[in-house]
């Protein structure tokens, strides 16, 4: 079983690819696969907290200053940061967004998508973006048969960690060793300088993460691990053990 | 991430090992590995129906003809048949019985233990062998630590599917391919001569399991499998797409 | 469909029936139909409450007033008290008195069994009961084959209500309305004196099921009603409406 | 306990009715009753696989064809068939569409309504099919008071099987012997040509369901069955045995 | 740890508050708190029971009498009574609603919000009050960062206790001592004359709770009480005992 | 409401109350409260990691390392440390070790129990610890009435936190601010020296705790915490806002 080689990350905020996927991201473009991080805005008017503090700050100056910092941050782990800029707080997903969402997810056709879990008691706009998701992949691949629209197979959806997980109903059953790339997805938070606070926070939750998998697996060498919750069945050829 | 090579599969009764994983247990040994079945009782009192009917039928006798049936049909499976006899309706696992089930485990060092479902509406044994095995399945890998006793490193664990899944709180989140061996799983099911109705029953199902795989995966060459719960976590390299 | 004809309730302490299934007993009975009530232990120590509250109170003493008390109320309702006295605070049910349950089902062949929800975070006697009659059913029924031992066609499961429900985990999703015998059941209820402050609670419990049972159904005339939680699976021969 | 005589289906496509209710339909008229199946969409777009393997096919032909196969099926069964014709792929179901659901409702009086699971992974449609329907039932007979509308008696509510039970989180409670009638549910079958590949699914179905509803129930003349989870709480006059 | 100072109770419709929360409403201005029970709707046109049985009944007059009503039994809360008049059955509260009810939340900045369950078998309008709440009361508090517009430090959120409600999925974890305010509950009950067969049920609901309460604390003195489920965690200096 | 006066604290192992319940332990000391932590067995085979590591190192040594470590540590935190050396690995708590802890708790008569998940698939005397302490907690307050035996109000009940905590179901429900007693945590974790990989690992954890409660409160203050899940309803005489 080979591992993914078109990823699609989509979050409700610019950032949310880089704190709770960077190190998948930056697996994926490591061993030559390609990866599209989608933001469906840019989390400019609840999520930018830094940024606010200036006085005289602007919606329209956030926005850029965060679409600069999410490429930039994108570019550090290999992939291609696409924005919907569909506005946040609330973010509202209406039925031609949905479907330009399954466009793009009907032509990069990818392994897997990662998106929010589909509850979150802190945020107003990640369960929208679990919806969107979940509507847009549906609609992407539709019924397994030969239909009015062009499908693709579909694709292994997953979800990331969430800021509180028992909270938010995560439980997670894939732990991926980040080690050999965590040094790259330092760097991509270091860039999300509006959010400086939570850089020492998921670096410590990488470890954390690390210890788990190396409890649940016995590799010892695993350092930085992250969690994800994997929605749709495994189907392989052949029973899998450890990793 | 390559598949199981040491596969354990612990059933209550002598049969339960064919009719639930008869095909990964086939996958396992055609790719060169390894499998123990081990069955805690043989089902003689009240999972033998057809030798039931006989007139002047013992216990004795059905254990017998039970461990002849098991061990001939792990052996078409490419399997080691283990019993330890135990007792049916009701089974019971002692400390002595567990603490021994414990050793096997950690002389055979599986990647992989398959059993029953903590949950079975339909069966008193059922719910008895699974927490028999994970008890065992802690007592031998420890604290991840060093300790009192030899450890290992704690093998995953599955469930295999029970007859009345939902009713079983079983949820199935793994789908094997099981196409290349199906024949051997149909020879094994045709030994069980003490439960032939049951054959047509399997048989069916996995095609019905082909059915979901194909839907979910869109790998159309999948005509027969198996489905699992996967309890543990996945501990990987990178995120997987389909297998 | 028909209403049964063969109840058994099984209680862990002497009382349980009357309070919480006082009412089907009386109209399996008032159908002429045949009950019995089997109570686990006297509840001697832990739930004689007002007996407990006379100088020089003793077990046996207990005992012998909750036996008078239960086999009053029973006959009120119509039905057989059986006691298999094994003690309660904590009550054990062992092998044996598990297979003598098996046996009493075996030979009195229910049309259903009611017992305790599996949960209860305030008292620590009634799950145990609830683990005996769900071992004891499986080990009467069998596997639906034939065995080593007589089984019997399963009989339905039900769980009666328990005093906080939300608490115990208990979703009713049968309201049987008791209006036509709720005499019956008052009297059999002032026959508990040792619990008396449980009769007025027990008669407004009656009133508010009956309001739910009003508001799912439509049906006006119930006034009295009790709540159930069926376990297993309805087999009918027509979808059905309200009663 | 009598049976359903008026029944309302409600599928988020035009077949959907077929598959998973056919047989109680045709127990319903079979025993002098009405049912009506509605179709809110026609699953034109994307459910009506082998139609769209025909080149120049267009949505409008694909329309007239479904509605007609769904027509004769409906024949066959002995209800009758409406649609709405609210679009799919995806299905939306807007204020003035579930207030004419409602109205359906109300005009109908049916004794038991049945439709599509809340959840299903596989199909952005089922889900806003159910929650229409869970809506305008509950428009359709308010809050049991008097009000500034017509209302009726709640209708009880059940889902029929969806394709992968176990990821829809659907549990049957309900198992309803459909032998009688089963050969009328395999000719409205054969009338949905542009499903065609279901119609082995959906055979064998009924005899995995008819399995476990005589291992359930002991009831040894079950050849086929469907199976249904209640979602309503029972109101009756006593309690219920097996049917 | 102190009571509850600034308390806002939202409710579907004008009543809710009396019946599910009046003895709350009442501790907490008792206590020289400040309370706002908000209506999103008046519930006229289905909650109005006895309103509509008068002969030429209008929903204008049915709406003035319940703000009327609402008010007094506000006032003899001690609290202020306040609608947005939306409309009910169905109940829809759009983007701007839910801002005009974050930006109260904003202004009035209570300890604590409480509003009905997430489901609601029984009430189309309930769920969708509970949305908007969750909605709203997230736009107030942010993401606990300077952001675009003010945020408050986002209030505890409670549910209150639904008509039924284990078929709510209602699970009680606070029982509140209302016993030093219970006549100003009844007095604010006796006013809502449009609703007056709710009296009796949810004085005799009290009583039930209180028992409830005695039960699980020993707290012999507790007469009535209110049940409530509080959804966001208690962060605390000390770990709580009984109260 | 005030805080715990009366905490007893019970550990599978000797060493579980420091990692996971130090801070409210030293919280209750500080405030002129008494504490009892009870561990079941010492942990001695399987918990006891570098002690193990020593060449010729054996059980009974072992034993009295922890014992005198644990001890150590309770004193640090103000408590008092008792051990019922059970055995570890698998634990077994019988009948008269139950009646002991009922015993203990009738006598101590804590205002609140601090203990382990029911579930943990990484430890088998966990659920073992939390069977035993639900029962004795149950044999030690009765069913609320005259008994054959003493009866105490029922204590509160609490879980600590697991090592994984979403794999365990844990949920917290309850946020304590340690920070005043942080250091004392601090020294009795030194203190633990077999198992010294545990210090850094728990510190971050109360960080990242207090990172949850600060986004839960807004109480910007809170450095260090500890999480827990409350299992017995609260029963209060106002509503609770934040701490």
């Amino acid at each position: 079983m080979s591992g993914v080689q078109r990823l699609l990350v989509v979050g409700a905020h610019a950032a949310d690819f880089v704190w709770r996927a960077g190190g998948v991201i930056a697996l994926v473009t490591a061993n030559g696969g390609e990866a599209i991080v989608l933001a469906l805005s840019y989390g400019e008017r609840g999520e930018s907290g830094e940024l606010w503090k200036e006085p005289g700050q602007t919606v329209e100056r956030v926005k850029a200053i965060r679409h600069e910092q999410a490429e930039r941050a994108a570019h550090l782990l290999g992939a291609r940061f696409v924005s919907f800029d569909l506005g946040d707080y609330p973010l509202e997903v209406d039925r031609e967004a949905t479907e330009r969402l399954a466009q793009l997810i009907r032509d990069f056709r990818p392994d897997a998508i990662v998106t929010h879990t589909p509850t979150d008691p802190f945020n107003p706009d990640h369960p929208v973006a679990n919806q969107a998701v979940q509507r847009a992949r549906l609609l992407s691949s539709g019924a397994g048969v030969a239909s009015a629209f062009e499908t693709i197979e579909p694709p292994p959806l997953y979800y990331f960690e969430p800021h509180q997980p028992e909270l938010c109903g995560f439980v997670p059953n894939v732990f991926v060793d980040i080690t050999p790339v965590f040094e790259k997805k330092v760097a991509a938070m270091q860039v999300m300088a509006s959010q400086q606070y939570l850089q020492h926070y998921y670096a410590e939750l990488a470890e954390r993460r690390a210890n788990h998998a190396r409890r649940i697996s016995g590799a010892k060498d695993i350092r930085y691990a992250e969690a994800f919750q994997r929605v749709t069945p495994l189907v392989v050829r052949a029973l899998l053990g450890h990793g």
